[in-house]
């Protein structure tokens, strides 16, 4: 199998309560990369400026990640994003937004990267997305995320774009706003009706949930001490959830995506231990193994029926 | 097993998007005991006013709740609460609190109440919760509630309160509130280390986790399309939860705690469906067992090994 992946690589400035980056790598396709390169082949499309340094290609190439795709773009600088945390993590404030080389990107793919078996599609601009699945017309499997901003200012593209994949994954306020729906169910009903055979609702530190024609999963977040960066939790989890889609030879049925959830939530859990990506090249197979063992421990449930009164 | 619950019997006006009620029975103790009569006798401790109706009588009294230790305050009137949801029912604005007959409460529990075996303390001031739970000297299991407003005001007689009861439950972010700590698996540690050898965090729609000595259980809420009113869901939780260790004798194992946890959440689900209290006299048995069953179904998940990459 082989698994590209096009969207965002970015520098971002990060402060949390557990200390802060001035410039660290991130970016929702070097996040997605790093974990899916557990999985299978990945190909990472997207552009970088002349600043983008050694140290960053070397950590976009763990495991193996083929960087052919990205377009250094002379005389250009890296998308740069800095965001505050508060005390409890529970929010967010974003600081600054330079789009830098995102601001004019067209994505060209190389033969290599059209050819992939599982694409996804990270949130960007939704007529790129739509152009760049198009170009990848062979991919067996092909999921995709977004963001308000698109919802809000591009509607009609998303839901173009949204129609012509395989796996929608959005958080569930943005599924939410996406369809007018207060309830995920009745929104994910409606979303798989679209056109995508699955769709994934993401609820931050809460888990995440899976719906298709068979039915739904619901997960939780792997329970931690010590979450220090939740940044790139949302694509680190995407990189789980598609390699593992991809490690099944691109076929998404529900017990696959069920397993897929799993991975996906377990890579996610170890990404927010550390700020940006740092820890994502010291992980090992057997950790990954571990919390996905554990995930199956917490939430396994037998029913065991009650003498109820009437 | 006998089971009794103290706690307030109240009045509520609701406004949400499916439509408002002026004037409907409500409280904590009400819902729980709804839910728990599905497990067990349960006896009803809390005050009422002159103005309590045959109405609220009859529905108290379903499945047989005994309410003879429910106080009737002559010339005095119900608790009453008003509230507004927001449009995706995830806030609420407390509109009105009128503590009423609940200003002046002090328990006063008959022989029967004193001598049960299990034991819910709902949401009251924690000093009146703590004198409670010293009459009950014989409960094998008692479980707690409590709120923001004693954190902040009464944490001393609070931490007291916890340190006598088998079991916490609160929602996710007072477990936060009280242990100033962000994750909820650490606080809900130290909490185990104060007394309680349960403790179960409560996250609304998202769905509740449960940590004892054993490990940790995490399940996610009953997926519904149609919310209707959320109010008294924890404490219709509460009512499935310690019922259904009730109906087990009062034995809080583990695993007990694990499949009460779904007899609560699906309580819970059948509760916010209707208004008040207005689903829950004509729920039967066979329509919990089906929820919990999908409940199963939903979060069941086997690990399956994937060949990651070195």
């Amino acid at each position: 199998m082989s698994l590209t992946v096009v969207g965002s690589i970015a520098y971002d400035a990060v402060e949390a309560p557990a200390g802060r980056r001035e410039r660290m790598l991130g970016g929702a396709a070097t996040h997605f990369s790093l974990a899916a390169s557990f999985f299978d082949e990945v190909r990472v499309v997207g552009p970088v400026g002349d600043d983008f340094d050694e140290a960053s290609w070397d950590t976009l190439c763990t495991r193996g990640v083929i960087t052919d795709d990205v377009e250094r773009v002379a005389g250009g600088k890296t998308f740069f994003w800095s965001g505050v945390y508060s005390e409890n993590l529970n929010e967010r404030e974003t600081l600054e937004t330079d789009l830098n080389v995102f601001e004019h990107f067209e994505p060209k793919l190389s033969d290599a990267a059209r050819a992939c078996d599982v694409l996804f599609l990270a949130n960007i601009q939704p007529d790129l997305q739509f152009q760049v699945r198009e170009m990848c017309g062979e991919a067996r499997f092909v999921a995709m995320d977004s963001m308000d901003l698109w919802i809000n200012i591009a509607r009609e593209s998303l839901e173009k774009t949204i129609r012509s994949v395989d796996c929608l994954i959005l958080n569930d306020e943005e599924i939410g706003m996406l369809t007018g729906r207060a309830s995920t169910l009745e929104a994910a009903e409606e979303l798989l009706d679209w056109g995508p055979s699955s769709v994934v609702a993401k609820q931050g530190k809460y888990g995440a949930q899976l719906y298709t024609a068979e039915g739904q999963f619901s997960l939780p977040a792997f329970p931690l001490k010590d979450v220090v960066d939740p940044t790139g939790a949302g694509d680190t989890f995407a990189g789980g959830f598609v390699g593992c889609v991809a490690a099944a030879g691109g076929e998404a049925t529900h017990d696959v995506l069920v397993n897929a959830m799993a991975y996906g939530t377990a890579l996610a859990s170890f990404n927010v231990q550390a700020f940006g990506t740092e820890r994502m090249p010291q992980l090992t197979q057997p950790e990954i193994e571990e919390r996905v063992e554990t995930l199956e421990r917490i939430t396994r449930f037998e029913h065991h029926p009650v003498a109820l009164r009437a």
